[in-house]
């Protein structure tokens, strides 16, 4: 049973790659920044782009591409913070975004007319964090209202990460959480992973976003 | 190669219904009710969990199956408050939990000393949702501190959960969440779905829920 969806799954992942790296190429070429948001359902994936856009999208352009299972609320809701186009795709039941389908929609975009992409996948801890989607780096988002150890128990997407935005700081005085124990699973996971600690809701600790973000455009921070 | 791995799908599907099939077969003449809670992670199901076996373990014997992608940490938080047995099931980066591996672990527990069982699936609200585990009904949970738009965005969960559990109401005041909202969309998805509203931290709303489970072991409420 699992041997036959392994190789299924086998030449799936190859023709994948070889999408993600014709994109990778593409955005390569027009010096645009890419970054695939990976997160459970409900962390805040769209808030924070809400946010980064009301914020930055007057200082370069940015593009997004959202990834539903199904509905185009998260592009309906970005749409209303940029001029530009959001692309959305909905998998119908698929629990990730393939490079194919970014490859359309990067297709679809004007590509000199972007610095930044960001990728909003399916909302899913496990599927998307094995597919390469042509990004710069996969970023994981995490509310704090989820427990500590998402990191030990979804290893795979912590591994694949370059970045971790803890989001919803704000709730912290109402919860028994512990950040630091969630930063140290993260880390012992992913040693290398870099974090943010934001609330997109209210914006405290959005400037070192902002702050990453502008040096990844502006490339004064190695890619 | 979407036609291929449906294909693949369809076999694995009809081989994952026997042994839901024999799952359920097995309990009906055991007289044990299974409910399969799915959500996304951190929507507080096992803290849901241990708050139900530390009121009702005394009262009925229950059992748990977990599943995890990866580590047994829900397991060890449940073996302390039962002195059952609790199966772990580690998918080794399995979105899902399937039928055979629940049959096995059913195998596992004396089933004339079980009357309730829970399967705490992977922390997913997509690929969970149309695998059938032979249980009597699947049980979706829902964080306030998630969007309320997870009804659209998830339909397949839930139109196949029978009920629904909404988790950390505690934590209402501090959101900006429309609670009206969230069920009006479960109900558009699901007419049918029964609702709970509770916080597994601090009790709130639990009566309710366990009235619920008791009606159910009993015998009182039609299966």
């Amino acid at each position: 049973m699992s041997v036959r969806t392994i190789h299924v799954q086998g030449n799936v992942m190859a023709r994948n790659d070889e999408y993600a790296d014709r994109i990778r190429r593409r955005l390569r070429d027009a010096g645009v920044i890419a970054f695939n948001l990976i997160s459970s359902p409900g962390s805040g994936k769209t808030t924070l782009l809400e946010r980064t856009l009301d914020r930055l999208d007057a200082e370069f352009p940015i593009a997004v591409v959202t990834g539903d299972v199904q509905t185009e609320n998260d592009a309906r809701r970005l749409e209303r913070h940029t001029g530009r186009l959001v692309q959305a795709v909905v998998t119908d039941g698929g629990c990730h975004l393939d490079a194919r389908q970014i490859h359309d929609a990067v297709g679809a975009l004007d590509l000199r007319e972007t610095r930044l992409l960001f990728v909003e996948n399916v909302g899913n801890l496990v599927c998307p964090a094995t597919w390469d989607l042509g990004e710069a780096a996969k970023i994981v988002v995490l509310s704090v209202t989820e427990g500590e150890d998402k990191p030990l128990k979804y290893p795979t997407a912590f591994r694949r990460a370059r970045y971790a935005v803890f989001n919803k700081i704000d709730l912290l005085p109402h919860l028994d959480y512990d950040l630091d124990m969630a930063v140290r699973y993260a880390r012992q996971i992913n040693p290398e992973i870099e974090t943010f600690f934001v609330s997109a809701q209210t914006g405290e600790g959005m400037d070192a976003w902002y702050r990453f973000l502008r040096s990844r455009v502006s490339g004064r921070e190695a890619a």
